[in-house]
């Protein structure tokens, strides 16, 4: 299958393309490497690099910023830093790539275990991640042409454990070449409008 | 309790102030209409408003736009509606609503049934509905002073069914004074970071 993989130079996307990369024809896209440059939060950005890749089979998502703080002190701009990267930029991704994926296709996106564990200063987290977590449920029921979409729902990476593990104290850690099995599920896989939760 | 009800003229609105008059102090807001008007998009409009009322021991939002179509015709601009209305204007209210909220009171949010039920053109509103049945799990473990925040999840309304019935097929309908009592078990109870539904 050919696939656009955005967000290649994370630690989870590194995993997805030594995983999936023996198989398929992966096209990296990163905001400053990779394949193809592209950020999901600028429309223009995202049309060039589908004119750039073509019709694709599959397109997966491990990309998004969001924002930590205290909710006492929190701004709705801030607040707002979420919606429009992680959530509104994947989103962004599935509506204009449904046009541009074969029959049959599927999307994968990230959303993140804080979906349904809340943690300190996560309240744009946890709410960003719900939210995708919803609208790949209701994006399933409408995709068109047997196209099917998933997200990956990881908790801490143990990759990531050193730099993050304060802020998610108990947490079993996974590490990423697990996460990875969990795209592979949806790629290769029949199942849409899942969450793929990967816990330790 | 003195308490702001946003969104008062609405269907649930009414019924939510008819079922707690009685007992307490409500100042309605609404767009254009109510004791007070704003429009939970317009920061300045939200600031004017809390400057109005004061310090309160409740704030209850029913307020709240989405954008309804086909998924294979939306555009990121289209999605960004419900972003930026019902889920970041009510989002707003209990950022800014928090620091005029006296000690021990509440907030309840509105979010709605197809957040976990999907509907045809529908992906708008089950991600912003999702999202904010997210967000206060992960505000309640952060809200200070014993403040609590809850939100109600209603299905169709009855008195909705010959106008949105059919993009509703085969739900049961309740009544808006049903979902009132949710309302006020949020309001009088003790729980906090509660999603309560309201099914038929």
């Amino acid at each position: 299958m050919k696939m656009l993989l955005v967000g290649a130079s994370g630690t989870i996307g590194r995993a997805v393309q030594a995983l999936l990369a023996p198989r398929h024809d992966i096209i990296t896209v990163g905001r400053s490497s990779g394949d193809l440059h592209a950020d999901f939060t600028r429309p223009e950005s995202l049309t060039a690099m589908f004119q750039a890749a073509g019709k694709v089979d599959a397109i997966i998502s491990v990309a998004g910023n969001m924002h930590f703080g205290p909710l006492t002190e929190m701004t709705a701009e801030q607040f707002n830093i979420g919606l429009q990267d992680k959530l509104l930029g994947q989103v962004r991704l599935v509506l204009e790539g449904q046009h541009w994926l074969n029959d049959g296709g599927s999307i994968t996106l990230t959303s993140g275990c804080v979906a349904i564990e809340p943690i300190r200063d996560g309240a744009n987290a946890t709410t960003v991640n719900a939210a995708l977590e919803g609208f790949v449920t209701a994006a399933a029921v409408e995709l068109q042409r047997g196209q099917r979409i998933n997200v990956v729902s990881p908790t801490l990476l143990t990759e990531s454990a050193q730099a993050y593990g304060s802020i998610f104290p108990g947490f079993e850690t996974v590490p990423a070449q697990r996460v990875a099995l969990a795209y592979q599920r949806s790629v290769e896989g029949v199942q849409t409008g899942r969450v793929f939760r990967v816990n330790g």
